[in-house]
């Protein structure tokens, strides 16, 4: 089915009901031949020790790099319009394969003309395989050389994921950014499980590549990652990065971490694992994370990030600060007029104050998880901008430093109440 | 005090720690010398039969009647931002004694500026007295002549309201249309009950106004509201008008309705309420109400609404259309890519799609409750705008009978889904 076939399927069925509404602009939400951008273009501007910062451009937009892609589970990143995380600063959202294929299926949102167009979203969007959550959220997952067998958590529903369905409903959404669908263990683990499940990831990678390529049209708008597995274990890292090397993808991501080994013996990984990625292809590290997490990632070379912890953190009372996190609950805000922080240039920052939010995050209001999922969006967004500013600035080191400084000075206190 | 004094007071605490920050304009959020607006003045533009149209223009802005205010219950119109409810048209919302006296307390939010403050709206708000949640809320109520006391329905402490305390209340929340304090009896009730309950309303109201006048600087610029009861009963509810008048009043509400008396009773109370109360003052129907309620209440010579019906639905899944009420957790809607009504010139309609929002609702995202409430109070403020469009116009019978007839079409088989 050519292009405009394609974009005449999408559209003419409301071309006469919404004669009166401003839908996106088709080229936003389809490929067509009037996009001038790149399939992929990595370009690097500055480095500044490990840290780098570019561009990557793709057909619907261009990420600037270090970037944070705030989380958009199922089809809405948690109680914010698309039009309000696109202000924030995010150049890309990720979506869940897990959530949306179960709910309402990536059939669904096919026939519906796909995640951009869904959600109203006309920017890049990033999905995942589908991998982690199967077996974190999954029951009675069931692990085979073919792929996984589970159990809905919602419904008890029992599904299949293989390499070949999880790049197939990835398509189906009109992913711009695929993962390619690969096995987790828990760590710890001893090392033969944790080389089983890399070598496993590495097989299903290859597989993940053969169905992505075989996609026609998405497959030439489209960009495939692969996941670097390993554990904590630098000669399976090296093995693992080898084999993704040798298969080929547009970006390599960095998988099984931040799964409770912790800040130090991830950025231990981090220290060789960049390094055994392409330098000239970008470096996501998934969900990842607190704040400290992200800068000190973005010193060994980390391009790009996800994380649910702005967006969830919103929902539970903890608003990001340049001081360390604070939790609007306590008792100590309830009358206190500043912003969340006075440095912040977000629209919360600029007219509510931290007492009125803690009434409201008390009362359980939505309006609390709105403004403080704004906010926090916007923290990070902030914060990858002034990341790209000073890597842009040869500066990065000192930046961290006075960061990290600042956010974790009561930063022991302020914890407790995560 | 002075008003240069507050003026000082209120904003001398975050001169400096806010400096980067867009204060809303003082001017907006306190009364000043520079407020060259009325304190009330109330202008019929036209009529058309018994429905008139015009302007209610008070300190801080002008209401442009018929009105309908959404409700702020716990300083919030609940899944929205001010600025949102600002963009929906419209001009003055409502604020819950009985909550806000509850949590944060009215003490608090006088202590950080007054409500306009605290929840970032600079229109007028209008105050309901307290009464009617009271003693549809409250626990082990007990009414003398004094007042009531009741136990809270959240944590069970007790507490006491009388006239003269729900009129502080209002002032310390800084209240621009203040109402009196009444009694209210639950229909079906004896008319010696009724009777008894409205004459102890009259009093309370000769009480409050007693007490608003007190009250200083707050008096000088913000407007008391007495309240007609009488239940279903022409002679009672004379009665109450005469005593409320010889009290005097700036506006006149008409209490007692909407509790389950159905829409003949309370179009036939209208017929002959609106008569009994002065001509040249506004009335204002409390707690009304569904579309079709609010176009022949304002075919009856009603200027003021307020009514939970739009922002609750809007968390339940109904949605208010111009065909009538549908409900998103249908699965008629799954795929449905039409807007919510596509005549509706609101931000949702013109971008997502009722099989989005579908989607939304039945993950109970609270996007979903974003979404719904805004498209609901726009669909309210739409429907005003359009009602004073057809009485300066002098066709609102034509368009009310149009409006019905579309409007009701299909409310039988969708009423089923409230």
């Amino acid at each position: 089915m050519g292009v405009n076939v394609v974009k005449l399927f999408i559209f003419a069925s409301d071309a006469g009901r919404r004669r009166n509404h401003r839908l996106p602009p088709p080229g936003l939400l389809r490929y067509s031949d009037e996009m001038t951008a790149p399939r992929f273009a990595f370009t690097i501007a500055a480095t500044d020790g490990a840290a780098r910062t570019g561009t990557l451009a793709l057909r619907r937009g261009t990420i600037h790099t270090p970037a944070f892609m705030p989380v958009g589970t199922a089809a809405t990143v948690k109680a914010m319009r698309a039009t309000e995380v696109a202000a924030s600063g995010a150049d890309i959202i990720l979506g869940n394969t897990y959530h949306l294929m179960l709910r309402p299926t990536a059939e669904r949102i096919a026939r519906l003309g796909g995640l951009h167009r869904f959600m109203g979203w006309a920017g890049p969007i990033l999905t995942d395989s589908g991998g982690y959550q199967v077996m974190s959220l999954g029951a009675l997952t069931k692990v085979t050389e073919e792929g996984v067998t589970f159990a809905s958590h919602r419904d008890g529903s029992r599904h299949a994921v293989t390499p070949e369905r999880s790049i197939e409903i990835q398509r189906l959404l009109g992913s711009d950014i695929v993962m390619a669908f690969d096995e987790l263990v828990a760590l710890p683990a001893d090392r033969s499980a944790v080389e089983a499940a890399m070598q496993r990831s590495m097989r299903w990678a290859a597989r993940s590549r053969a169905a992505f390529d075989a996609g026609g049209d998405h497959a030439a708008n489209a960009s495939l990652f692969g996941i670097q597995q390993g554990g904590l274990d630098e000669g399976l890292r090296a093995t693992s990065a080898t084999a993704l090397r040798a298969t080929g993808f547009d970006g390599y991501a960095i998988g099984g971490l931040a799964v409770g080994e912790g800040q130090d013996a991830m950025f231990g990984v981090l220290d060789y694992a960049c390094d055994q990625l392409p330098a000239t292809a970008p470096r996501y590290l998934m969900g990842v994370g607190k704040p400290d997490d992200i800068v000190g990632a973005v010193l060994r070379g980390v391009d790009m990030f996800d994380c649910v912890l702005p967006t969830r953190s919103g929902r539970t009372g903890q608003a990001f600060t340049r001081a360390g996190p604070i939790n609007l609950r306590n008792a100590q805000f309830v009358e206190d007029e500043r912003p969340l922080d006075a440095d912040c240039p977000c629209p919360v920052c600029a007219t509510a104050s931290r007492a009125y939010i803690s009434h409201l995050v008390r009362s359980d209001e939505i309006l609390g998880a709105m403004l403080m999922t704004e906010h926090n969006i916007w923290f990070y967004q902030t914060l990858m901008a002034d990341l790209r500013a000073a890597i842009a600035n040869g500066c990065v080191v000192a930046f961290a430093a006075a960061f990290l400084f600042r956010y974790r000075r009561d930063l022991d206190s302020a914890s407790a109440n995560e």
